[in-house]
């Protein structure tokens, strides 16, 4: 079991402070064992903590009155939520829950607040996370206006990929493939229809939550022509999970779970 | 025409500063005129300036090797762009070109970067302006997931609309519907059929860029049941043109326009 202060140090957000600062952080931590369906806190409801996953899923999501959900985010290892709370009137800009059971750190939402009007390492950090995570949602966006659903999951999938390997792959959906269509947002039979024309278009194989092709080409060829970057993805090939997992990007996350 | 400190005080991201910074960026800013079609730099162009609409539009996008254009975002009077750059290894997230003629001012992006890590309060204003960005994406890719066509246009023009408003409204499009439609993520032809549909489903009334109707309910009743916001738009109602017109929104664009 790591120590407080090693999850810490694995954020994007927090990892670079010196240790004095990560110190006053990790002594004020919780670790909290989570359970599958635990909901971690309400969209809207008042802010008291923010969070880091150390192991496990946590699906971010808002809900309409009628029950319609939109998946946010999907987290894991090294990643922090509920910390932009304190620009939004302390209140939680979504909900959270539980989607594969683990363990995570609360720490009092007060006190990023008061370190970060002090700190100017810290605002920067927060700053470059909130920089990472707006290039993240920019590229989600165009990718929803640009790709359709079977190059998305193809993309998907390349994100979970050693981008630098040639030959076989293999590559294991890190959760269930409901909460992926969700993640993409999918309707489960959108995602159904959607997987089943990209396994003709592309010749990969699936089974069950394991998908593998004879090279990554098939799937660079079917939907990077979609998308403004290049691949290998650079935001990919930049994190490095000890440096900054902050990063809310699956294909990071899986590094991280690997490493 | 307005003082270059006037414009700058209307930012999001600059307003708040005290009046010895505003004078540094002030000291530095180019008034630039702009013509419509004009290309103001090129995605992953190395950032030599930040940017501040005065008057017009511009339009930020992002585009795939064969032309497929993402649209990103349209800005008007008082917001930023291209400020991120510092955040990107010094290269521009998007390419930018002048959707309707006007003015801008540029700002040398070293003084943007300097300054942000010397001043506390700057960085602070940085925070809160992207963590305002972040909302409206996030809420953006909810919509996309959660919202038909139809759904999606009649929420735009609520945001264009005067919320506190009751009895009849008109509504006027900020920009030609072709621009509108890729801001929508649409293809023209998909946001033709879906403003039809649009129609018939409320009995809103569209001559050319101009929408008029009984009421607002006919749009709320259609377009918020699918959002996990309230009505009115809390995020709107925050918005004031002079506080912090550094928000992306279409809404407050269109507030600051007439104000």
């Amino acid at each position: 079991m790591s120590d407080i202060k090693d999850i810490i140090k694995q954020t994007l957000l927090l990892g670079r402070l010196d240790d004095e600062c990560i110190r006053v952080f990790a002594d004020k931590a919780q670790r909290i064992k989570t359970n599958k369906g635990q909901v971690l806190f309400i969209h809207e409801d008042e802010a008291e903590s923010f969070f880091i996953v150390v192991k496990g899923w946590v699906k971010l999501f808002r809900e309409t009155l009628d029950g319609t959900q939109a998946v946010v985010d999907i987290l894991t290892t090294g990643h922090v939520f509920g910390e932009t709370s304190i620009f939004e009137d302390g209140l939680y800009p979504y909900s959270a829950e539980v989607a594969e059971k683990g363990e995570i750190v609360s720490i009092p939402i007060s006190l990023l607040k008061s370190e970060i009007e002090q700190n100017p390492k810290l605002s920067m950090a927060m700053l470059t996370s909130m920089a990472r995570y707006r290039k993240q949602q920019d590229q989600e966006l165009e990718h929803r206006t640009i790709q359709n659903a079977s190059q998305r999951i193809g993309c998907f999938l390349l994100r979970l990929a050693d981008q630098g390997a040639s030959g076989p792959v293999v590559i294991h959906l890190p959760y269930d493939k409901t909460l992926v269509a969700s993640r993409l947002g999918m309707q489960p039979e959108t995602f159904s229809r959607a997987l089943g024309k990209l396994k003709q278009a592309t010749g990969i194989y699936v089974k069950g939550a394991t998908i593998e092709m004879d090279s990554l080409d098939q799937l660079v060829n079917y939907s990077c022509a979609a998308c403004s970057s290049e691949f290998p993805c650079k935001d990919i090939a930049a994190n490095t999970c000890s440096k900054d997992s902050g990063s809310t990007d699956s294909g990071t996350a899986k590094k991280c779970l690997n490493a």
